[in-house]
């Protein structure tokens, strides 16, 4: 047996004993080359074998890294929400869970927060500079209400990426995706109406529908597939439903992304009963396909499809940078945008469509879905190795939100109460259930950095976890 | 006859001949030094004695001005809408109005801009400056729903301005005005319910009482002391208002400020009727008195009073940066806040903060307020002398809104069609009526810089109006 022989042998028996743990990174070559007494090259041939018998991966300026175990925990089932129109309830326990960002040493597993600090987001300060040098009046004038025409020109390039043809005069500016999903709700329902939603659905868009008095028919939701179309049809036929709300790329939070197919169905379905749909793209760019899936927007024909995304989850949320393309509800957006806001905060639009114009955005997404898919293998490493058996975990196809559920015996929300006292944060199931489901269930951000803090508080949450289960 | 008086009687005879009129700059001391051939000295010396005779007065670093004449167009008498919850119409002409923004080449008359261009304001791109450089993370990232403790914190002590004594914490900051009345109306009231406003009442209020279902009572209101007690009690009695809107300082669009004792009287109103009071305080600081006027809210001792104010009309609005104090209502406006844009721009947030923090924008506020009552002066004087006789004009006590009231039998709608082909855009009243009312009205903002092309605007502009009153 040659050296480099010997060596991979010794290394990948650590691997299988688990001192190398899947995900981890392995030691530098250098730090081998002198650990073993052998010349770089030797380590360099043993880290080749290695990585043909797909026991490690390498990744560029990083070194070489565990490839996560093929055995995955199993996806959860097909969900089973109480199929009727029901009051959306949950307000204090998501304001609680918001509450959280002020907190700034407490590690966010519950938030929506996307990660900032990769290098393809520096040229963005460059863009913001450059305005602040300039000393423009427009930058401090107010902007008409549907938003600078420079960025709307830089939003309709882009979603030439999803298959969506459209204008600039097609979109209208917002103050993120919120205020374009407030503002589709709007444009399209009256308070007493009733929509339909996926389930789990995003507490946001909830506690929209609460606050504008609309009923929620919650539809069962697979966890690779998306909304179950026969599902929404049978509540179709039995309830005056208004519009369908909609995140069927990258899914928040199971992941998903409908295939082609089942995009097209639900349209049909929306065209056949007359009804809206209000489809929410905003971790779509995230998809970690290439190129990016389609929207169900770019099939629509009559203009029944309300398109919101933002730049909130692909670049900044602090920018507070988003798009609405209303279709045929142009102007009841554009009314409602009048009262919500006025208008958009001109610095960050201009900001984000130099960022876009001069190639920076694309740069910036490439990293971020090749980021987010290691970080997805880190943590799902994680999760498996510290959560107990018996646990159904997400398989996210693009964004950064992992679902886990717990045996249904398992009450999450006593146990994030505990975290919390430990700095941990995280979302339970039911902030994401109109009427309090999925307490077994919790939502997982794996934009979160993956260092030994983030490891030890999962290890932590693990164990507590474990305990809970073992009592019960 | 010394020099000097010879040329006192010389300038005084040409003003009093209209070759100098009212409001204008007169020649610089050097100019009539080489005009006369006299000593720079016997130039001053002449201007002292015209202005001892308070026919001139200085302007600092830009030179003597004509006085305005003290002989004043009367005031609009009290106005009479009709005294019965009315539904809100006029959004067609509210957009056209509003789409005049993108129109880089007109003269907006109509619309709310402050004057961004006083170099007061400049120590504000040295703040956006400042952040850009620092490269927080933190103006990346979501903020929390209420908006950064820095500003808030400054907000409060400005508050104190007004007598306002309230906490960091009783603050929600929100993007501009627009959000935050449109998050007062919306923690207060609910599709049906009956709202009393000021008549006339500034458009966008109007349109959101609009989008929300809501109808309004439209009670009179007079020029200089704001909206008639009785009146208001009257349709208390008679009508089951949820709450009332008031801009009692520096009304949009009258630029009246209610005498205290008033504001107490519609307090007092408010507690026996136990009614919500929707205080929007946006141009309260800009009042040509100091110190500025007290607010309602600070008399408020119930928390029923929702403040709402922002920076867009003293700094820029293209910052949208703005904040409501709502009182009792605090958890409701959380959660409207929330569900509308979830939070506010963190970079112009945190470049208001540090403008305010660092002393520029009391600095900025005290030459806006003489920029602005000067710009009353010579824009007054030019609408005297343009605009036909018989009209009566609003003498405003601070902001940059001026209400004109035509004879009876003009309307100026059709005249503003002829004067948007002349690139020249006004406000017609009837927007600010919830019934069409006002349409031998308009407001007219005088944030705009007083020179050759707005003079000759506002003179073709009294020329059609003149033209139109003489074929009546």
């Amino acid at each position: 047996m040659t050296r480099y022989q010997h060596l991979a042998t010794l290394l990948a028996e650590r691997i299988e004993q688990g001192l190398y743990r899947s995900g981890e990174r392995l030691p530098s070559v250098r730090n081998l080359s002198s650990e073993h007494g052998v010349s770089i090259s030797t380590v360099q041939q043993a880290y080749h074998i290695l990585e043909d018998r797909q026991l490690i991966s390498p990744q560029p300026r990083s070194g070489y890294f565990v490839t996560p175990q093929k055995s995955q925990p199993p996806v959860p089932a097909l969900t089973r929400p109480a199929q009727r129109p029901v009051e959306i309830t949950q307000w204090d326990a998501v304001l609680e869970q918001l509450t959280g960002r002020e907190d700034a040493g407490s590690i966010a597993f519950g938030s929506g927060f996307p990660d900032v600090t990769q290098a393809t987001i520096k040229p963005l300060w460059r863009e913001m500079s450059r305005i602040v040098q300039h000393q423009e009046s427009e930058i401090l004038g107010y902007d008409c209400i549907n938003g600078k025409q420079v960025l709307r020109e830089q939003i309709a390039r882009l979603m030439l990426d999803s298959r969506c043809v459209v204008t600039p005069d097609d979109i209208v500016v917002t103050t993120g995706c919120h205020e374009a999903l407030s503002i589709a709700i709007r444009a399209v329902c009256e308070a007493g109406d009733i929509v339909a939603v996926e389930s789990p659905c995003f507490h946001g868009t909830m506690q929209m529908l609460r606050a504008f008095g609309i009923k929620v028919v919650e539809i069962p939701t697979d966890s690779e597939t998306g909304i179950s179309v026969e599902a929404l049809e049978l509540a179709l036929e039995q309830w005056p439903i208004k519009a369908v709300i909609l995140v069927p790329t990258c899914n928040n939070p199971l992941g998903f992304i409908m295939p082609d197919a089942r995009k097209k169905a639900v349209l049909n379905l929306a065209q056949r009963f007359d009804i809206a749909i209000i489809e929410d793209d905003v971790y779509g760019e995230l998809a970690y396909e290439y190129p990016r899936p389609m929207t169900i927007k770019s099939l629509d024909v009559d203009g029944r499809v309300l398109l919101c995304s933002s730049f909130s989850k692909t670049l900044a949320p602090g920018l507070r940078v988003g798009w609405i393309v209303p279709g045929r509800y142009f102007d009841r957006a554009m009314h409602m945008k009048y009262i919500v806001t006025g208008s958009t905060t001109t610095f960050t639009q201009m900001a984000v469509a130099e960022f876009v114009r001069n190639g920076h955005y694309h740069r910036h997404l490439r990293r971020m879905r090749q980021h987010y898919q290691r970080n997805l293998d880190i943590f799902t490493c994680w999760v498996r190795h510290y959560f107990p058996c018996g646990i159904c975990v997400s398989r996210p196809q693009g964004g950064f939100l992992m679902w886990i559920e717990l045996p249904e015996e398992i009450d999450i929300v006593p146990i994030s109460e505990v975290l919390r006292q430990h700095n941990i944060r995280i979302a339970v199931g039911s902030l994401l259930s109109a009427s309090g489901k999925y307490r077994n269930c919790m939502r997982l951000n794996y934009a979160l950095p993956f260092n030994t803090t983030t490891e030890t508080a999962l290890r932590d949450m693990g164990e507590l976890i474990s305990q809970v289960f073992e009592n019960s």
